[in-house]
């Protein structure tokens, strides 16, 4: 565990209205001056509505690829930085940009476990509707997300993969950026989640990272074209780091997979793990992993990553793995092969289709607000979630269905919550006479 | 004096943020919104760091003539307005965004009030480097620019004109949002300014205004094309707010007159009220002049309206308006008559010319800031102001001079402050060879 060392300065410090300034006329930062920017952050020397200002210049005049990489490592240099290089496989994490029903993480990691990848993955813990993947592994009683990075690394030495939440000492200089953000418009901005994001990654210790950017209805950048950007704004900057990096832009144009609900997506993801589940979701693990792989050198060409990748899903040893690091973690193992155990709904409903048509459009969002309503997610840090409701069997974009059928099954234990719940669940789906071209899962592959 | 009232509202009040990204998208606020965010910049409602936001979001995004007409009235309405309709005479009032040996108010003033023109005038105390129309007048012993409203009310009606001090009543929610813009770098936003300036010039309760936008070296504003568009931005709000409104666009690319310190600057005013003094302040007056008799209606035309103003310029009864000025806020008149009177440096030396050439340029700036060193201005706010000092017999662009021969003289009390003071006049002044066009003092009218 390394903690930054500075060399001596000779940095002669500007006004932060000169830094203000300087960005808001298009000016290009000196690695210095984003150095400086990122300790007065930290410190709290430099006031918020100063730092605000700059926010939203930074939105409008943007960074150079240069600055971007120089916020990135600078924020990681405002805490921890993870060694792990006593640990001689090849280490690699992924990072998703987040979105409905994404079960990946839960399949991926033990998947390249299985593949001899090591994979030290800390997870953010900063909520919105959508169910991240630490809320999923709360389903499994005693898993603990919460670890020492002690426990992080001997766990990784040991089984070969991790899944904690990100520790305090990790960047924590992009809490406190990300907490402004929230508050000044300046979220959407590339280089600003670029450090946001990286900063706290490459932390971790991992060599190489293999990103998922999502676009759509149901991920933070509905725009295609933005999503592209910002893939390559992550790549660059985790190049420029000396770590190798690929990203996929992929659809999020509604949920992935059959599921949204706590113990409804991890038992898909179990599924996944046996081989089975859906195929969307097959298609996402597989073209991900296979990035692992490669990006691991466990596998040299495209033929020998998918064989690899598909022999581990097929042969239970990605499920054992599985298995592995729920025990590691204080959780209990016997839930993966008895999934009947998870806590199930007192009741199931259909939502049926207003009309026969096909499926033409999924707001995946407006599901996950539902399935938040429902109790699956948090509105204050102490609610109580119930890992039991959800949805299941969704009809998915290009699907036909007669009238009366179901959409999609609902899971529910407060009948109090549904009426609302259906709302969202009901304005979700547009159907129509003829079937629409479903959209490509993995739109771009950034390298 | 009429304080704001409201109807009843039917506003939901927006998030602080969605008011941010919508300008941050290129949205357009309606007048409640703007209402909204100036009731919440007084109150103190709104964080700074999100009103820095929005600042910069509007820096880069701009308003509308209608957002720029609102935010106007929202923020004359945060406070008093008064009302002057008990004066019969029309009253017309003059704004300049400032400028190095400008002194054009105090001849000004007093020149339209023997025109038959009331003069309801608040001077900003905002202090930078330019010695503005107040610290001049305290020149006079017992001048008081702190008046009531009752006081500034009663003068005008028995005298016709007042040049007081703004009170902080009117507009006050401008020296918050001043203050935050100062440190946030979003001082130079054009709908900022407009709304700055004139929703405390509009509160003064006169019915036209006459507007000196000042671009150059010696103006915070440099930009010929900005300085068109500031001056085009306020006349359309005036008279959005119904007020008669007419901008000269004037160069501030080298000093006005050929002093510049306080007691200099009074006395080549006074000069200029005897018909006398340097041709660049008596055509600026004459211009400015005119249009404030041609605002009021006392002139019709232009060749009367150079009439009136000349007629009263060389008749000693804008003289005479000057001294009924002085005494009825508290000074002592025979100053004007005896300008001797008023505290003379201890020291006056030439600044020699280096070489034989002609006056190409001037930075006006420069030499406010030599001055200031001087001691003509307070870096602290009990900083004891020292009226003497300055220069004088400025030698202006265009002039031929020999080497050795004076481009100014300097008058000064203190020898430890000459050198410093000395290096700024210095490089103020470029020598040429060849005669440079002097550049046009009006511009541009905008009416």
């Amino acid at each position: 565990m390394t903690k930054r060392t500075l060399p001596p300065r000779r940095f002669i410090k500007p006004t932060f209205e000169f830094l203000i300034e300087k960005k808001r006329d298009g000016g290009e930062f000196t690695q210095e001056e984003i150095r400086y920017i990122i300790d007065s952050t930290l410190d709290g020397e430099m006031p918020q509505h100063q730092l605000a200002a700059l926010a939203m210049a930074i939105y409008f005049g943007g960074m150079s690829a240069q600055e971007t990489a120089d916020l990135t490592e600078e924020m990681m240099l405002s805490g921890e930085v993870i060694d792990l290089s006593h640990i001689a496989k090849p280490k690699i994490d992924k990072y998703s940009t987040g979105g409905v029903g994404d079960k990946t993480s839960l399949v991926l990691v033990p998947l390249a476990m299985a593949s001899g990848v090591v994979v030290p993955m800390m997870c953010g813990v900063e909520h919105d509707y959508v169910i991240n993947t630490l809320e999923k592994l709360a389903a499994f009683p005693g898993f603990k997300s919460q670890q020492t990075t002690e426990h992080f690394s001997n766990q990784l030495a040991k089984i070969g993969g991790a899944i904690i939440a990100q520790t305090p000492d990790l960047a924590p200089v992009e809490a406190k950026l990300y907490a402004l953000r929230k508050e000044t418009g300046t979220i959407p901005s590339l280089p600003l989640i670029t450090g946001s994001v990286l900063s706290k990654k490459l932390a971790e210790g991992s060599e190489g990272l293999v990103i998922d950017v999502k676009w759509g209805n149901g991920s933070f950048i509905k725009d295609l074209e933005q999503a592209k950007q910002l893939a390559r704004s992550m790549t660059r900057v985790g190049r420029s780091m000396k770590r190798r990096c690929v990203a996929l832009v992929t659809d999020m144009n509604q949920p992935l997979g059959d599921t949204v609900g706590t113990a409804l997506e991890v038992k898909e993801a179990i599924a996944l793990l046996k081989g089975e589940g859906p195929e969307d979701m097959k298609e996402l693990v597989l073209k991900l992993g296979m990035e692992i792989v490669r990006l691991a050198g466990v596998a040299g060409s495209t033929l020998s990553a998918k064989q690899t990748v598909q022999r581990h899903l097929t042969d239970g040893s990605a499920l054992e793995k599985f298995k592995e690091l729920i025990r590691a973690q204080g959780g209990d193992p016997s839930f993966v092969d008895h999934p009947e155990k998870f806590p199930q709904a007192k009741h199931v409903r259909k939502l049926p289709a207003p009309k026969r048509g096909y499926v033409h459009t999924i707001n995946a969002a407006m599901i996950a607000h539902g399935v938040h309503i429902l109790g699956a997610g948090k509105t204050n840090p102490h609610d109580k979630v119930d890992f039991a409701v959800g949805v299941s069997e969704i009809k998915k974009v290009g699907t036909q269905v007669k009238q009366g059928e179901p959409l999609m099954m609902i899971h529910y234990n407060d009948e109090s919550k549904l009426e609302q719940a259906l709302d969202h669940f009901k304005n979700a789906y547009r159907l129509a006479p003829k079937r629409p071209t479903p959209p490509p899962l993995v739109v771009e592959r950034v390298a």
